[in-house]
């Protein structure tokens, strides 16, 4: 009767994680899909090599066997500190004893959101569903254009950020293009694909150790990716983006670029990094707040040398669980050790066979980090049925070059901008 | 260069049987979407069973082999008999020497087409998810209801039609609803869920024996269906049907009730029956134009006995060949035998493990007609891959009763008409 309730706002990993190990209170995890997302292998449902069912699980048969965890699927509006409660949409407030702040973040065009319906980023299923329609859609377009004219312009695909997302995409972008989708668009010509990825800075992969950037670069030069660094885009339209004094004609342009956290967070009222994320305290609160907790990429978290820890699925679960643990065993602020984060390495793939991985010292490149880094991402797979189907369709693929789940579900668009799914005339209708 | 150019219109089980079997001529098939779908299991992307790139296949792969074989990817808008070409919707006209015409159909309201957005139906793939996002949907709903006010009207469907369809997704809906769902669902209790068959004539199944369509209703009704025979619908709208006398309060009514050949055939102007569909000559052609062919359920054909063919993927796979028969050959008109068809048998599921079948004068019903659907739907699946994944996704599914598809890509609606996605919500940003 008297039990607590932890109300966790997100089910990506951190989410998930803390509601997980909170055993001896009652949870409500809220999130506004129904689904726990495999981020990290988005980029491959936007290329069309994975079915979103591969990497989805849905919230309610995750947490089936753990009773005192209910599921609540809606959006929450603003988080009430005095009243104690979120406020959703849809549903009544929810009350709290202690709160899980893990909203996540979109993408940042750096003060220019008029950039975004013509350069989609990728952070939801909904967002890689409509990146793979986009792609469809190009090559549908190219290949009448080539039957019609002779010509054709619709097949030069620009990735802006040099980071993770732009580089795995940009890598899965030439493979399925050149491998996959050739074989099957007869009057297409191999020089009719360009994959241009932009960097404004000075070198891919900032995150990792330069010698392993230069190999990545290497790398996707060698696979025909177009990489152009030191150029900050400043315009981006329908028909092009301006990247440094050059204007690059495409309908195909990919946001990779930039992160801004949950406007949610603002409603706290509390400290804020200029990306919008809750700069926590040690033990991952908000000022003068013990039981409101931020994790994730919602929170600015310093590590011991004074920079801010990446927001990377290992560290989202990391705290889940510190935080858990102060939760479960009612830990009053002063007893609390300061989260911790004991980097375990850092893993990017660039494309079939090729990795780079930096673990401890350890610097690995090519075929080796590659299976370390399938290893991992299997390995973190939730629940069998997903590892399953992910490593057959990977095989699969490996072997047949004839990526599974190149699906358009919607009608024909006009332009790349318009690629309406059906979903979008149904509503109309409606 | 003076090859003869076929074109084929819709890539149904009529059209691309059509296309694989013409070898002499070069073939344009044209569809609006990019994959052939094995339309007999999309009620199971309906109820969450299987993904959609289950039961699809691109078009492109499938005919990489064929170098005769173009696809177009376009809507076509009218058949220009008097020009021989047709025209598309965003490519320019493709001219032929023969014609095949296959564009399938669509649901029929019976004059009522204002009844649609309130009770949609099942032919395409973006049909099928948004029934899906509709069904998960009412579940949240229904769940957030009795959490917060001890009530719930949600889930109540209703299913107008009691034919094939109307019977496997008034089975299926009931297993998903009972033993997958339920659990999930903490506050939702077993007699919440209600799923009403609506049917206007004396039988569910009336293409089957009589035995047989008994035998269906005592298993539909064993299972927890209730179906209410001789209820021709009256009235459909957002929060209910009436069906007879009697008002059904629900906002999910799923149509399966009539079907309505394309209106694409109204551009030929020749004669068509009651649904739309042409009638066509003894070699499938319109009158005086022997190399225009209409097939599979655009055509009203009739059987040696004067009934017309019935539009299922048997016949429009037999219809395929003969026409692709006709034309290799390049027969004179009077030197074609008519088309015939021999019937093999019939056969539909009502739930799992329960299926009725008619081959000639066997009458089967139960597990053994169920084990001979699962054979034949299996044996029908285009492509290794997609026949390893659905029996994989079957056996788990018998195991487990977790279905794997149970996703929800767009954020949450308002309301069962509104359940939007967020393609939507993209398109209005765009």
């Amino acid at each position: 009767m008297t039990r607590k309730q932890v109300v966790i706002i997100g089910a990506g990993f951190g989410g998930i994680t803390a509601a997980r190990d909170v055993r001896n209170a009652d949870v409500v995890l809220i999130d506004r899909t129904n689904h726990h997302l495999f981020q990290p292998l988005l980029y491959q449902v936007a290329t069309a090599a994975l079915s979103p069912t591969d990497i989805a699980w849905p919230l309610r048969t995750l947490f089936r066997s753990q009773s005192n965890v209910r599921i609540v699927m809606d959006d929450v509006v603003s988080i009430d500190r005095m009243g104690r409660a979120v406020r959703l949409q849809h549903s009544a407030p929810i009350a709290f004893d202690a709160l899980i702040v893990a909203p996540g973040s979109r993408h940042a065009y750096f003060g220019h959101d008029e950039w975004e319906p013509f350069a989609p980023g990728l952070k939801t299923m909904a967002d890689a569903v409509h990146l793979r329609e986009r792609m469809l859609f190009a090559f549908e377009k190219a290949e009448r254009d080539r039957a019609e004219t002779g010509t054709q312009h619709h097949l030069t695909f620009v990735i802006v950020g040099g980071g993770p997302t732009g580089v795995e995409l940009a890598g899965s972008l030439i493979e399925i293009g050149k491998k996959a989708m050739g074989p099957d668009y007869p009057h297409l010509r191999l020089e009719d694909l360009s994959i241009i990825l932009v960097e404004a800075g000075s070198r891919i992969l900032p995150g990792f150790d330069p010698s392993l950037s230069a190999k990545a670069l290497v790398a996707l030069e060698g696979m025909g990716v177009t990489v152009k660094l030191n150029h900050p885009v400043s315009a981006v339209r329908a028909d092009g983006v301006m990247v440094g004094t050059e204007w690059i004609p495409s309908t195909n342009i990919l946001w990779a670029a930039g992160n801004k956290a949950s406007p949610l967070l603002n409603t706290l009222g509390v400290p804020q990094d200029a990306n919008g994320r809750v700069k926590v305290q040690g033990d991952l609160t908000i000022p003068n707040d013990p039981w409101i907790f931020v994790i994730a990429d919602a929170a600015h978290c310093l590590d011991p040398d004074g920079r801010p820890l990446p927001g990377i699925a290992p560290v989202a679960m990391r705290e889940g669980r510190y935080v858990a643990h102060v939760i479960n065993q009612e830990l009053p602020p002063d007893q609390r050790a300061p989260f911790t984060y004991t980097d375990r390495g850092m893993l990017a793939t660039i494309g079939r066979g090729r990795a780079i991985a930096q673990v401890g010292p350890i610097r690995a490149s090519g075929f080796f980090a590659w299976i370390l880094w399938c290893i991992v991402h299997i390995f973190f797979l939730i629940g069998l049925r997903n590892r399953i189907r992910v490593m057959s369709e990977w095989t699969w693929y490996y072997l047949t070059f004839k990526p599974g789940a190149r699906l358009l579900i919607g009608d024909q668009g006009e332009s790349g901008q318009k690629a309406k799914s059906s979903e979008t005339s149904r509503a109309r209708a409606a």
